[in-house]
């Protein structure tokens, strides 16, 4: 019995011998197991909780004995009675190795652990958070010794591994009082920013201090902000909210903003004051959301495209408007929120700005490859987010490019005459009857289509208001699919179609899909403009991706992933006969949901992503759109609907577009004014 | 001549070998011979000058011929058109070596020269600014390899050995439009702190920019603020100015600002709000008397005593009021100006905070230490700063011991009847006859003393209004001298000493120094209650240097500096009769003038000078008067004036105090008024 016991941790298999009376914690540490503990080993935190294994272990060539390790002890006893302990768990600080043991880590005591967690995108994030709490006891002051209480304090943060944490004058103000109401422990929230920078100390709690550690990560787009409220102790979404940007009244589009900018002395300010209204706004609603004290929030991650980027940061964006497509800053940057205006965060709360990968290609594009990961692709990718501007990434584990195409707002329902923002009341599905041509359609917040029992009541609640940006790509496609409109976009008339739906509208035709005048709501059409609105849009995107595999030297991608909050409603089919996506296999067309939203996150709660979207920025090999022939060659070429139906023998295989036109060739109706303007 | 030429540079007596046509400074720079360049050698600057020499240099065994450098180019010939250079001087970025030569670097082209520098005190301080400006060309942006402005302009500032500079929110802003005016030439002012920190961008100008780069040393002490105005590139003092400190409302000692604190709610705030705006008025009165903008104020070196330094920085004095008095902080601080309510000084303008020492030793303290250096002394040093608060150093290169002794406002004039802060009118050197007990004096402004010619037209335009600190020191002890006042701090009355002079003052006695009455000014006296308080400064004093003396081991020093405005203007004979210092030779007095404002000034000057005050401060060992017994002790035995004349040999050699005693013993008067204290 003199011989060190061997101890054995699953599930890493690391194994070794300790003198007996080890404690746990300890052995764990020397063989580097991942192990979680916050109190430093003294039975408060219960982060180090162990599974003990008994009995036989052929696999491991051991046999643990029932006092393999020390008796459950008041410690542990204590703990569990105030706070609960699952049967057959130790304190791995309080359990001492007394024999051969075999010893399981349950997911929720290691540091680095996986969770999953349910939110408009699902994603196992693995969590290391740059914001984190420790428990430290400090030393009392000594007169014959005398140092700071910081100082102090520092020194028993370095006993925990963390050298030089650095306090602003907010905490240093605080230091003394909580320090003695702590009575010498205190729980400190450290934040560690990008590249390698000290910590810095955001706040310092008496005591053990437990929970209330919130973060933010932010998608700010020019048409809408999203933001999910996350629990940065294990990565939980508690809530998620979005706000339409204040900045549309500067302009729909990023390019008319950036005008707004240069024509109007202050323009930048102003838009940079109402944007970061708005995300504090939203911080503060999220926060409501879910019961939590907003000051709580001590770290946001935000992703945007470049000029969203610099209105936020409070850089005039009028280089971004002009070649070369300067950025002021492309690096990740780590800011104080209150110097950005975001008074609602805890007062020393932390910015983490993702990298912009170019002057057209943002922090947000960045943050869909940190969550899709195209540079580890072993297929050729092709990935979309649409937005007001799409970015496009396409390129597998050897190269990836990326391009942004300036899509404009119309696939998110703005330019649209009777578009909205996705809400309860918007339609957001659409079929039409090839035969009779009448729709049914669904809409946001009611459970049934329109021709289904139970839908009049149940639309009573919400009205029927408009339609959402994946609405009007379906009722385009619908139409088209119902020889409503003809290839190169016209809509016909009530002869030529057979409907009196498709009704005059000045020179040209629309097509009524709901007439709720009756009850006093709107009469929800699609006009002719709102066709050539999704032609200009979907032509931009198709121009982007196809620029892309040019410079790929490639036909055709493996697979394409839609990203964005509409990429999600959308469906393959409804895309592939627009045109707005290059021609795969219907079942090779996914949705990542919002990806930019996604990595975002990812960057708030895994620091080590940080120094990855660092990697995959400088990496990425950026092609301009705006300077590049063949762009506009591309974008000129992808008017029709689909733009070149050989193009598409995928879809040809299980869908034939009926073949109409309605272009009359004479000098009246949209046909004859399209040949005008050219 | 294909053989390298020989290149020897004076004074550093550095040489090398190198190719025909290699530039001087490229020269230089590959011996590490200190040559000043902040252009990157574009002949903009002209830090770079060199004088050749010609000739037979049998010292170093060459002849230098007369084309042993490049011709006189076109680069030389326009600075020396536009700006001028002296004769005989060449731009060592435009000479390049032909054959053998001898080059002396002289001392305005070296980085670290050498400045002497009038001011309060004349002193030699190597110029390394942690503030100073660097002149780069920055790539222009390219569409083909986006990388952003920030991200090209700190590639250009590594190329110049600046690794990693960051920039702030403000300076991103301007980054564009200023690279944009200056053709993508720019000049930098960069700030590195205290530690290994990385530089921080503080400021950009278009082009190449010169001066204008200024920083503030502040010595803000309990009662007096002072600050020096100076140039960050050569080190010049362009102003210096002093104020009132606002707190003295609060109290007129430290204790009393402390007890403030703790008894008023918000009182450390308010305390904190007016000594801000204090300083803050201070460095825009520098500014304004040296004509400068304070915007180009880009750094402060700040000292403080502990609660002047916590109550400064926002953190509640009350734990330096009670033992163990803890320092919240005691390291030294890089911090924002705008953080402290600096707002006349730069947006981005940095406040260096120095270390202090302990709970009752400040940055003040350490700032003497940095300034007299007693940690480098051969012999036994005393240096005592005289404020609210004394602080001692006593040690030499072995040992170095600090404290703080409570001497009160007395010696700064403050608590003293006729008593005021030195200024024009105010009494600061004082003769009394001992034969007739006649008084003569100086007043500050006025050249000569009270009785010469002149004096009385002089003293009519600033008036005859009080006593400084020096005076009232100068003034006890030559009442002592004369006979006027005895051994225990009594004055006699008239009777007693033989003149009218001395006259009844409640139950005591005072002596008139002068009477301005008739025509309208004060009568100014030096009264019993005078004495007294002058008594308990300097019984504090002395036994603080004791207590270091006993500490280690000592029973006297080898010479003793006096720090402080104060010390500048006392003669050591009457500190030595007041019994303020331990006795030595009266020549081994000496006065340091601002010994802490100095220190500031050498760490605002020299960032080496940061690291070396760490040092310092970490060596320095403190005394803890305040639960010292002995202290106590030796104050009491020091109430004596001087306390006992046989512990002072050295002055009893040049002076024989009259043997007087004016104690009635009796029940009325201060001598019994005292015992009943007592």
């Amino acid at each position: 019995m003199t011989e060190d016991a061997l101890v054995i941790f699953t599930p890493s298999g690391k194994r070794g011998r300790f003198a007996r009376g080890t404690p746990v914690l300890t052995a764990a540490r020397q063989l580097g197991v991942d192990l979680d503990s916050v109190c430093g080993g003294r039975g408060i935190c219960s982060k180090c909780q162990i599974t003990p294994g008994y009995g036989e272990f052929p696999k491991h060539g051991v046999t643990v004995a029932a006092d393999a390790l020390s008796d459950w002890n008041a410690v542990e006893d204590r703990y569990k009675r105030i706070r609960g302990l699952i049967d057959g768990r130790r304190l791995g600080c309080q359990a001492r190795v007394m024999g051969d043991v075999v010893i399981d880590v349950p997911p929720e005591s290691q540091v680095h652990k996986q969770v999953i967690r349910k939110s408009a995108t699902e994603r196992h994030i693995a969590m290391d958070p740059a914001t984190r709490t420790v428990y430290v006891e400090v030393d009392e002051p000594d007169m014959h010794e005398p140092t700071g209480d910081l100082e102090r304090l520092q020194r028993a943060l370095a006993g925990a591994g963390i050298e030089a944490a650095e306090a602003d004058l907010s905490v240093l103000r605080r230091l003394q009082p909580v320090l003695r109401r702590g009575e010498w422990k205190v729980t400190v929230v450290l934040n560690r920013g990008n590249h390698d920078t000290a910590h810095r100390i955001l706040d310092i709690f008496p005591g053990f201090h437990e929970g209330g550690l919130y973060g933010l990560a932010v998608d700010l787009g020019s048409t809408t902000i999203a933001a999910h409220l996350c629990d940065l102790t294990d990565g939980r979404v508690l809530a998620s909210s979005g706000l339409m940007n204040p900045q549309i009244r500067f302009g729909e589009d990023l390019m008319s903003r950036v005008s707004y900018a240069m024509m109007n002395p202050g323009g930048d300010v102003e838009m940079t004051r109402v944007v970061r209204e708005a995300v504090d706004h939203l911080a503060k609603s999220v926060a409501e959301e879910a019961g939590i004290d907003p000051a709580q929030i001590y770290e946001m991650a935000i992703v945007f495209n470049p000029v969203m980027h610099h209105l936020f940061l409070g850089i005039d964006p009028v280089e971004l408007g002009q070649a070369p497509f300067a950025l002021a800053v492309a690096q990740s940057l780590a800011l104080d929120a209150r110097d950005l205006g975001l008074g609602s965060l805890n007062h020393n709360a932390r910015v983490y700005v993702l990298p912009c990968i170019a002057g057209h290609v943002g922090a947000d594009c960045a943050a869909v490859a940190l969550a899709e990961e195209p540079q580890k692709s072993q297929d050729m990718v092709l990935i979309v987010d649409v937005g007001t501007n799409a970015e496009l990434l396409c390129g597998s584990a050897a190269r990836v490019l990326a391009c942004s195409s300036p899509t404009g707002p119309a696939f998110e329902g703005a330019q649209i005459s009777s578009g909205q923002r996705a809400a309860p009341g918007a339609i957001e599905r659409i079929e039409i009857d090839p035969a009779t041509k009448e729709p049914r359609f669904r809409i946001i917040g009611v459970e049934q289509w329109s021709d289904e029992p139970g839908f009049a009541e149940a639309a009573q609640q919400t009205g029927i208001s408009g339609i959402c940006g994946s609405g009007i790509i379906e009722a385009v496609a619908e139409m088209r699919m119902a020889g409503l409109v003809d290839a190169s976009g016209l809509v016909g008339g009530p002869e030529q179609t057979g409907t009196a739906r498709c009704e005059p509208h000045g020179r040209t035709f629309s097509y009524l899909i709901h007439d709720g005048t009756a009850a006093g709501g709107p009469r929800i059409s699609v006009t002719q403009g709102d066709i050539r609105a999704i032609q200009l849009a979907k032509s931009a995107l198709y121009a982007g991706a196809r620029l892309l595999m040019d410079e790929l030297g490639i036909d055709r991608v493996d697979r394409v992933v839609l990203a964005g909050a509409f990429g999600a409603h959308i469906s393959a089919k409804h895309a592939m006969v627009l045109g707005m996506i290059p021609d795969v296999p219907l079942n090779k067309v996914f949705s990542a949901g919002n990806a930019a939203g996604t990595g975002a996150r990812i960057a708030l709660l895994n620091r080590g992503a940080r120094d990855e979207v660092e990697r995959v920025v400088h990496d990425i090999h950026k092609v301009e759109t705006a300077i590049e022939p063949r762009f506009q060659e591309h974008f000129v070429n992808a008017n029709a609907i689909p733009h070149a139906v050989d193009a598409f023998p995928e879809l040809a295989k299980v869908l034939r577009l009926p073949e109409v036109s309605f272009n009359t060739g004479g000098s009246g109706g949209e046909g004859g004014r399209r040949r005008r303007r050219g």
